[in-house]
């Protein structure tokens, strides 16, 4: 959210004000050019002559007739999805998915590499995530000179302005590569880097649960813990872009240790494989359960246990109960400290869903404010697997339809 | 930070025009005439008619000639400071300090109440606060139709649009509260209402530690523990104003109750009565130290630990060592949560100085993600006892000067 002084000049007040309408007609869907006029203040003519322009850049179009109101029916203009297309890739821990998608971020085209560890580094990776984008732009029938913009997600903290990872604990080997300058100088077209939880807060914002929240924390549980946090119409990244790490909250002191070298975090004790992990453990302490075929056949996963935890396994559920205990438990801490609105759960174990949402709220309920706690909704992510890729190109657009910010800030 | 979508018609230019320039001088102290023009693109004509009519009004006068570049020295205009004046009130948990500033929120009188408890209600604050106005109105010279505006500090968590606390655990007898609308109707002048730590934030972002720093977070160490959070040119107040709630972050699932109902929170573990109460322990357990005669005396405070540390107590400078690991690993929480930059340390029990904020420090740096931590600086706070006073002065100010906001947010 950059503030700059500054005043109007005829140039600069036409962008503005094309940038206006085009966003209007995007939040809109369809509208006509009278109620444009009206909304906006702006004259009639100028409002036409912007909308020829428009028109000719192919980026709105007009689309039949609306209602009348009173004299001939007013032609409506909307939003031309369909006039570019954008690369949405998610370099996850254990896979990457890239997606194709137009000027709504709706999906047109993915390709996905399966159980690919983002600890093979960056080379490895990067030569993978171009062979994906060729696929997925190949299955799209979309050629790269039609395409605005890419967006990546990677699982970890990242200096958003220097587009790098820094120090990230589950991504051996990336620390301080460049990596929006290496795909920008791949590509030739704009590349926006945010971590994984960033972009599922944009995405569910935008396109799912959290649609019409001013504010709104979404918390991403998977092998990690992370958090993003989307405040007053923008990503909050913090100074450096590596806000929201909700998964290296101390929950005891006394705890097991954490890959970012501390302990007792919420990651060490909740994430995928501390549940899977514990499973494990009570296994060889005897506990009766269902997962005990599995274990003997190969090592557990937190999707094993969430599965017998359905199917109604004693052991399994109360594992998942535990974990919710301590999600809400930091949870809690973040709804004293942010009164978010909204906390949208996401991420590969919360498709647990009540399992793990239940506790959750009972432990909020009971540890959060009560100034807090009654403002804020706790509700499970609604878009699946394509989460980030998806937050990923909604980046790009938010990047590339940004209007010119004349915010004045009061300077004391 | 309201956005709304609009544009340029002639009166609102004028309007945001004027407003530009009169907080471009408020920032800049002198500035010419020719400079504003420069700065804003506006034309020497539009300058000169706006600032001739400021002039008019009294808040800004002419200051003397500046340097000439080249032909006849400039004549410098600057911000009235003197042209109105504002009441700041910190409502404290043991005290009621009240100040009249200047519009530049400097102190020109104060008028203090000690020892009025908080939990004394209402009706009784509020008499004590009206007196203290007239008091402090009276040591100023100034009359109330010079008083631009009304703001007021409160040791709780509350509802900023509705100006009033919501279940405040120190603060007995004044949840829902009207406090703004009360005040408001008594003295008819604008009255804003906030928590004391969102106050010091303020005042410690524009007069103290924080001056230019974008993103900061104040940390009051009282009675209570509370947080401020200033991001992006503005307090981050949440959803409905209850943010910045770090006391109540959970340290010990098995710590003592707090007064908010959960247990272990950073409040209950590291406040100053949790100094003082320790230290009354330790001695009952028979621990030598220089506090025993005073213990035996009164009960002790957490100021009484804090000089007899300085004074080089053994015990007293281990309570401080641990109120400041426990506050560091809460800090440590909030830094990699939010990457603030800066994270400022103040009220009472901050007054020990470095013997609190060494072990915050060095928690921090063993517990936080190196992301986060090598980017924020650990600072003690500038500004002494009236920081909430002035912070609610500032707050005053903020809100009068505000210019009027064409933020335009993409909404996909």
């Amino acid at each position: 959210m950059k503030a700059q002084s500054t005043t109007a000049d005829p140039a600069l007040m036409r962008e503005l004000n094309k940038s206006i309408l085009l966003n209007l007609i995007r939040r809109q869907g369809s509208v006509s050019r009278a109620d444009l006029a009206k909304e906006t203040r702006l004259s009639r003519s100028t409002v036409s002559s912007i909308i020829d322009a428009l028109l000719a850049e192919g980026l709105v179009q007009e689309s039949g007739a609306g209602e009348s109101k009173g004299g001939r029916r007013p032609i409506l203009v909307n939003f031309n999805y369909r006039a570019g297309s954008v690369i949405g890739v998610d370099l996850g821990a254990t896979h990457i998915l890239v997606v194709v998608t137009d000027l709504g971020a709706n999906v047109r085209a993915q390709a996905v590499r399966e159980e690919f560890s983002i600890s093979n580094g960056p080379e490895a990776a990067l030569e993978e995530v171009s062979r994906l984008v060729s696929q997925a732009l190949r299955a799209a029938g979309v050629s790269l000179d039609r395409v605005m913009g890419l967006g990546i997600g990677v699982p970890g903290p990242l200096n958003y302005s220097a587009g790098m990872v820094i120090a990230p604990p589950i991504m051996p080997g990336w620390d301080g590569i460049p990596l929006r300058a290496r795909l920008g100088s791949q590509y030739k077209i704009p590349v926006y880097l945010d971590n994984d939880a960033n972009l599922g807060a944009l995405a569910e914002k935008w396109h799912g649960a959290g649609r019409g929240r001013d504010n709104l924390a979404y918390i991403k549980v998977g092998t990690g813990i992370g958090c993003g946090l989307f405040f007053d119409g923008e990503i909050y990244r913090g100074e450096t872009g590596s806000a929201g790490e909700i998964g290296h909250i101390m929950l005891d002191e006394a705890g097991p240790p954490c890959k970012c070298g501390s302990y007792g975090c919420l990651e060490s004790m909740a994430g995928g494989p501390a549940i899977a992990q514990r499973a494990e453990q009570a296994i060889r302490a005897g506990q009766r359960t269902a997962l005990q075929r599995l274990a003997r056949d190969h090592g557990l996963t937190a999707k094993d246990v969430a599965d017998a935890a359905a199917a109604g396994d004693e052991l399994s559920q109360q594992l998942y109960r535990e974990a919710g205990r301590l999600i809400g438990v930091a949870i809690a801490d973040l709804i004293n400290l942010l009164n978010p609105g909204m906390v949208v759960i996401g991420g590969g174990v919360a498709v647990a869903g009540e399992l793990l949402l239940g506790p959750i709220r009972q432990t909020v309920q009971s540890r959060a404010l009560r100034a807090s706690v009654n403002s804020t909704q706790i509700v499970q992510a609604q878009l699946g697997r394509e989460v980030t890729a998806i937050g990923a190109a909604t980046l790009v657009l938010q990047e590339a339809f940004r209007s010119p910010d004349l915010t004045i800030q009061m300077q004391l």
